[in-house]
């Protein structure tokens, strides 16, 4: 982007490719009128739309332009549209017009339910319904926006009464999300088998919680307040046949767990999971004053996801519901089965009971003002290019005094 | 509208003032130039963003054109743009970016708590909480629209293993929306004193509810499938203005119910409520076919709400969550405390083992395809002008086969 509109751009090393100014300067010339008007947009949501072949073959006359030969005009034009990434200011990338949001990772669910109900957590249905709820899609925030402490309503076990102020228990959440590409029509559903083309590419997400607003209010409902204050999304979105190379098979599901039933059942051999290594740092205000790096809080993959996104997709639309393009589908925090593989402070800390100590001696149960978390996710194995997701981040802000407009 | 655009209007006796002329034609020129342009869309939501000042003006100046001497040309000009109501196609009045649905009906909380948790109906939030949940925005359709029964995964407490195919407990809620008008900015609330000041308007709203797949997918982050198949609205929308003489003082609490924490508490003497009837009637296909006019399954009253439209607003706001113009935000079904009053099937047949016999003999405990849903609502005050909301409806269609695309 520059001159203070929005350009769609691919990253490249150091650089990113200008595809706005590359279809403004004649380079994309060869492809379909609507995918090259698509490039132009300040979006990636046109783009979405023409469907996963026509990105690919985006992808390759990109890769082409810059591996080939070209003659002294074209380096001239390309030296113009490569903006080196250092300085550039990135934009949200998508108008999601609805964001979902899961609760695929089993290591996760169990991990949250045995805090909650020690006799029983997994609740019966979570073996074959991948369990989702409806996001709040407007506070969705790009990246480096800080996150103001929110107010709300909260009642602790020992109180007899709620009172409302600033959280106590504010945490992140280390997710990967979806973006659709091709949507489906109303009254229409996505195949297991044809889910994966419905998908554009991923991002990280951070879906911030209040864990005393949420435990309020979340019953019969669900999670609304506790949530709907901020979601952060990363600024690259990472096409599915850029992460080809890094597709895996769902882990197997332990002796004795149900098989999936045949409308959630993946074609055998599919590879429906990413081999996608994730990393939550933190940064508090002392670490930043003393120079300080980041500390890691925890680290794990994808792969572990006990329901694939496709199975999310094929149950999503299951009744009818029409995805559009743009929607965002996120797995809900993505924990592993090993220690040091928690996503959230609700598991690391126990709902705050065990407190922990970081390197620089400072305590943490839940977020405080000033903490900076940082997500990060790539893909690497030997002999082939490392694809990096870039970086989810967001600093806690002190709670904005309640004031109304 | 007519030649295939849409055009906003106003409802007048039998005709629509068209805006879209009325602007064309230079009959608002003495508004200012944002509300004659927002007059000329074809969705509400440019004029929601004028704020509800403007949206009074255009009233003003709209009831002035029609009842003041006027002179050959403007009467002639008048004459072309008031289109009879009949033959009229009416489309979806608002692009909605967010839906939420509350549950704020008391009656209805706890005649469905009764049937899910007999020892405890209500929560020990409810009467502190106004609990809501994201509904999904891309499924929201227009009356009339069609409902095919959606498929899902279900499992009655007397199967070991659940099953997927289509629901057999379909039914409607009778519920209130409320659009925002200005919306307020991320990390910023509505004061409960400024709330009537950011809601547009209203209008009917049928949150169709598969109560099957609702029960076995709800726990623990609750309704998802069950609802997002389909939601219909009505396609006018009435602005807050003309309700103005309709309002009244929310219900007070019955003794022993805490008072609403003080982001809650009206203003003493605040007219919170909307004396606003509702009916809900039902017209089979054997109806249909032997010429018999729709049964009414139900009648109640808004303003029977626990918590009004001004407390959600500020409540859902509270921790700094966005509204946009043009969000939908529904009250959750309505049941009144009298019998007849319930507005679901769900409480009218007492999760469908009581089922009752309609009019004309035949039986339901949820609804068959073929049956269409009639929700009707009007305010009426000896005196007054007659304000109708007109009607929201939806015929249920057999399950479209589980096609794919």
């Amino acid at each position: 982007m520059q001159d203070g509109e929005s350009h769609l751009g691919v990253g490249i090393g150091d650089f990113i490719f200008d595809l706005h100014l590359a279809a403004g300067n004649g380079l994309l010339d060869a492809l379909d009128s609507a995918l090259r008007h698509a490039c132009t947009a300040p979006y990636l949501n046109p783009l979405m739309q023409c469907g996963n072949g026509a990105v690919s073959q985006l992808r390759r006359a990109v890769m082409l332009l810059m591996t080939e030969g070209t003659d002294a005009t074209q380096i001239k034009i390309l030296e113009k549209l490569l903006i080196p990434r250092e300085g550039a200011v990135l934009r949200k990338p998508v108008q999601v017009g609805n964001y979902t949001d899961f609760y695929a990772s089993i290591d996760h669910a169990t991990n949250v339910g045995r805090l909650f109900r020690p006799d029983q957590p997994l609740l019966p249905n979570y073996k074959f319904v991948p369990i989702g709820y409806h996001g709040r899609a407007s506070s969705l925030i790009l990246s480096g926006t800080p996150v103001s402490r929110p107010h709300g309503q909260t009642k602790p076990p020992s109180a007899d009464l709620p009172t409302f102020g600033a959280t106590k228990q504010l945490d992140y959440e280390l997710e990967v999300g979806v973006y659709v590409g091709t949507g489906n029509s109303l009254g229409h559903s996505i195949s297991i088998e044809s889910a994966e083309e419905h998908i554009f590419g991923i991002s990280l997400v951070n879906d911030w919680s209040a864990r005393d607003i949420q435990a309020w209010e979340y019953q019969p409902l669900g999670p609304f307040l506790g949530k709907s204050f901020a979601t952060s999304i990363s600024p690259w979105v990472v096409t599915m046949d850029a992460l080809a190379p890094f597709r895996v098979p769902l882990a197997p599901r332990p002796s004795g767990d149900p098989a999936p039933l045949p409308y959630l059942s993946s074609p055998a051999g599919a590879a429906a999971a990413i081999d996608l290594k994730l990393e939550v740092h933190l940064s508090t205000q002392a670490m930043r004053d003393s120079a300080q790096l980041p500390v890691q809080l925890s680290s794990g993959n994808l792969r572990s996801l006990y329901w694939s996104f496709a199975q999310m997709l094929a149950h999503h639309t299951s009744n009818g519901c029409n995805l559009l393009s743009g929607d965002l589908i996120a797995s809900g925090t993505l924990s592993g089965p090993e220690e040091g593989s928690q996503g959230s402070l609700l598991e690391i800390s126990h709902r705050g009971t065990t407190p922990f100590k970081l390197a620089n001696g400072e305590i943490r149960s839940f977020l405080q003002d000033g903490d900076e978390v940082i997500l990060r996710g790539f893909c690497e194995l030997p002999g082939l290019p490392r694809i990096g997701l870039g970086e989810c981040r967001g600093i806690i802000a002190p709670p904005i005094a309640h004031t109304h407009e």
